[in-house]
């Protein structure tokens, strides 16, 4: 295999270079060898562009090559001086100029009024995730394979970890690792037993993971890169290097990946199956990832069964395991109301047919589960557990998706994105089955309440004044149908916190679960 | 009317005073009277026993006395030195003796394990708390009907505020207000306008307060005083003083009630509804509570529509305005798990007829609230708000209940302590129905469900080993009957997450809504 040096190879010298807003500028500069370069050698940069400085860290990628990354975000001339302990290194100056994105570049992802994302250029992002969580350390053509799966489904967030796993149907041994083994050994099941300098890194590794980043933003995806995992339980010791490897791993990490637009940082999965660090360890390794980011990308922790303190400052929205927000009315919205941040409710149980009660959901219940995070004004991450004889399972290595939730969560996206902005609950803690995305456009759910009828009614709260049309369409969330409904409806007067069709005018439903209607004002 | 001094009257003097462990010490010393006692003299003493040191302020109790509250936390021998700016009160010393607490004297409420209560001598406190947010302000009768109520009922807090409430339903001047009025001048509509001097407090205000607190104590009900709330409108303008004399306000009100075991800090009822007071106001206005009070009180902020940030360290636990959390299974948890304190639904909507839709749950209704909030191993609070010919509403006076759920939660409240410790869900993300003590004592509600039967089944997390025996009750939580069950229950092996009778048992059900089981094992 073969992992080509990204970007530098078909660049010219740093100095020459251009690079589009939010892009990736890199600068490669030759340095010592001797010793161990990871370290002791540090360089930094300052980028900077008129009145704005932004210190960034560069890092070792062996063969006596250092890199600085930059992701600029800002058009116009930009200029920067090297720092460093090594001479060859330091006092480094170029310039260069940033030119406006391409059209499809929007920026890294960022919060939007308080529970919701948008690009850096004011694009919206609804996040409309999956989970592979080993995918890069499959073998090459799985990995092409999971690459092409991603780019035919609706999917734009991807739950993945920088370190392999060992778990229930995912055992192989990566190509690549890392760190530089010191030494392996075979074990008596045949299985490798490493010993690791934790002080020397192997760059192949993250080379290798930086174009898979690469790769996803080409499919405008998001990586939600999970920076540490239980599911190693001795088998390469990852989960246990200690507090003091464990940060120089992710100095390193973040200095590598910080300018690809795409990265979202997930400090953990099941942070608190981690049995070997205690729940304060997490505000040390969080407090460090926020504080080496110069771009500061989203960033959050995701739960086993104990939920971190998502409020905390390094967090910049909530990632939660918990299938019960999602599986019926009234839930996921009380989580959003506490935290006052966006809430992805990252793990909800995956569609599958796993024995383990977290992996068996139907495809109406995974699809349900989309409905009800995102009519509560929350977004849910999609997983999937089928064992096929044969085949991968896609939530652990990627391959193929065998299930049929992601073609109904990629119609719901599809309805998400034709409403002018987020969709909330109109009135959260009454009505728990009309969103808005404002006065003017409404989506009602019904899930597998299957109601002869529905009375064309609002909540008052947010509902547009006495006289407002609306014209209104029958949405079946399973067959992925979208009906016209003939009559329009005329908003009469406000009746006990209601408000009604002027002639109570009501829509026949036909009987089936997971029905939605989606309501559009015309006048 | 007259408010004697509440305890000073009857005791000797403060050198030769015993009282009780967590009960109220006071020195009383006289001062001087010229300029503006409130402003101008600082009063603090020093108690002492053994190694142990606490420091609390005294206060001016108008008319040349001073005092100083102390609510001694251990036995044995104390003592204490003053320190003032004026010279009367300044390095007075006595020493006392502190006895053993009487048979219903258990101290003040603290947190228990994360997310339950108990008293200071480890005795478990389950609030079941009911509300009458202006009943010290109404005519003395009527406060003596509240406390006659209340005698009779089966509720251990109450909530009510310490400033009067001018609301629907609350109209009727107060007798008494938390300042001297400098001048007041009849409205057009007959009210009073009054021009406050918010630097003199009217001692005879407080001493009713506290002869209230102290009433409620001798009834074993915690006094969860709201120190502001925004049902003011510009009548009186307690709502709107500024930070400045709201800081005053609250360091008087604590160096006065902090030495009253059964007083709760409120914050605020509604804080948000509060329009004056900016969200960060809350911070400085908790810290200086928590900061005054020696005992450190229970302590907590009730919310209109948007939550404050109940993580917060001045935060003993968590008072929630949001029915929608206990109107259903599986939502209460769910803030419990954010927040990682105790949980009290302290406003679910309240039993009534108003025709506003807070005050107009059915007593079945308000019943379940409870029930939900229980299992999931929450508190919640009640209200009534019946509009009665000639009568006041108790949620806003006082008075008398004509509700019928006091008795049915009065019923929840026996069962609830009839268990060897709190009650959570055993299962809590899969399983919204089964609430267990520990693995011998279960208690399982239906709610508005109305199964047929009730397979015997219990969630594998937490169930003791097989060979097990339960005995069974059943529970009509509305009609307030506990019927034993014939048939006894074995545990068999766990299938699929849940263990089973080893012979599949179940009991039938009677086709009734509000049913619960109860389950304890007899080997």
């Amino acid at each position: 295999m073969c992992f080509p040096q990204l970007l530098a190879a078909q660049r010219p010298t740093a100095s020459e270079q251009a690079v589009e807003q939010w892009g990736l500028y890199e600068i490669t500069l030759a340095g010592p060898t001797a010793g161990n370069p990871f370290a002791d050698v540090w360089l930094t940069a300052e980028f900077s562009s008129g009145a704005k400085k932004i210190k960034v860290s560069g890092f070792y990628d062996g063969e006596g090559v250092y890199k600085i990354r930059f992701m600029p975000d800002a058009t116009g001339q930009w200029s920067y001086l090297t720092s460093s302990n090594a001479k060859p290194l330091n006092g480094k100056k170029g310039s260069f100029t940033c030119r406006a994105p391409s059209a499809t570049n929007h920026g890294p992802v960022k919060v939007r009024e308080m529970y919701h994302f948008q690009y850096a250029d004011g694009k919206p992002y609804y996040p409309f995730g999956t989970t592979a969580y080993a995918w890069t350390h499959q073998p090459e053509p799985l990995q092409e394979q999971t690459l092409n799966t991603l780019k035919n489904s609706s999917f734009n967030k991807i739950r993945m970890c920088v370190f392999p796993k060992t778990y229930s149907y995912v055992e192989e041994e990566p190509a690549l690792f890392a760190y530089e083994a010191k030494n392996r050994t075979k074990l008596a099941n045949g299985k490798l037993k490493y010993e690791w300098d934790f002080t020397r890194f192997n760059p192949a590794f993250f080379r290798h993971l930086e174009k898979r980043i690469t790769d996803l933003a080409k499919l405008n995806i998001e990586a939600d890169l999970i920076i540490f995992h239980p599911y190693d339980k001795g088998r390469w010791g990852f989960d246990s290097m200690g507090m003091k490897n464990d940060l120089f791993y992710i100095k390193y990490l973040v200095a590598r990946l910080s300018a690809y637009q795409n990265v979202w940082w997930s400090m953990a999965n099941e942070f608190d199956f981690i049995k070997n660090k205690p729940r304060e360890a997490w505000d040390v390794y969080s407090k460090a990832v926020v504080e080496a980011d110069p771009y500061h990308h989203l960033c959050s922790i995701h739960n086993g069964t104990e939920y971190f303190d998502n409020w905390k400052p390094y967090f910049t929205h909530v990632s939660i395991q918990n299938g019960s927000t999602v599986e019926d009315f009234g839930r996921a919205v009380l989580l959003r109301d506490a935290y006052r941040k966006p809430v992805v409710y990252d793990e909800v149980c995956y569609e599958g047919n796993l024995p383990q009660r977290w992996g068996r959901l139907s495809p109406e219940e995974m699809t349900e589960a989309f409905w009800q995070g995102v009519i509560a004004g929350t977004y849910v991450t999609h997983g999937e557990t089928y064992r096929t004889p044969g085949d991968t399972i896609f939530w652990a290595e990627g391959g193929r998706f065998h299930g049929q939730s992601p073609a109904r969560i990629g119609f719901l996206r599809k309805l998400v994105e034709e409403e002018p902005g987020p969709l909330q609950l109109a009135d959260p803690w009454k009505d728990h089955q009309t969103a808005q995305a404002d006065s003017a456009h409404y989506l009602i759910y019904f899930g597998k309440q299957m109601p002869p009828e529905w009375v064309f009614s609002l909540p008052k709260k947010g509902a547009p004044p006495t006289g407002a049309v609306f014209k209104a369409e029958l949405i079946d969330t399973w067959n992925m149908t979208i009906t016209p409904i003939s009559e329009t409806f005329r908003l009469g007067d406000v009746k006990d916190y209601r408000v009604y069709d002027d002639g109570f005018k009501k829509i026949r439903l036909p009987a089936k679960p997971y029905l939605a209607i989606r309501l559009t004002q015309v006048n």
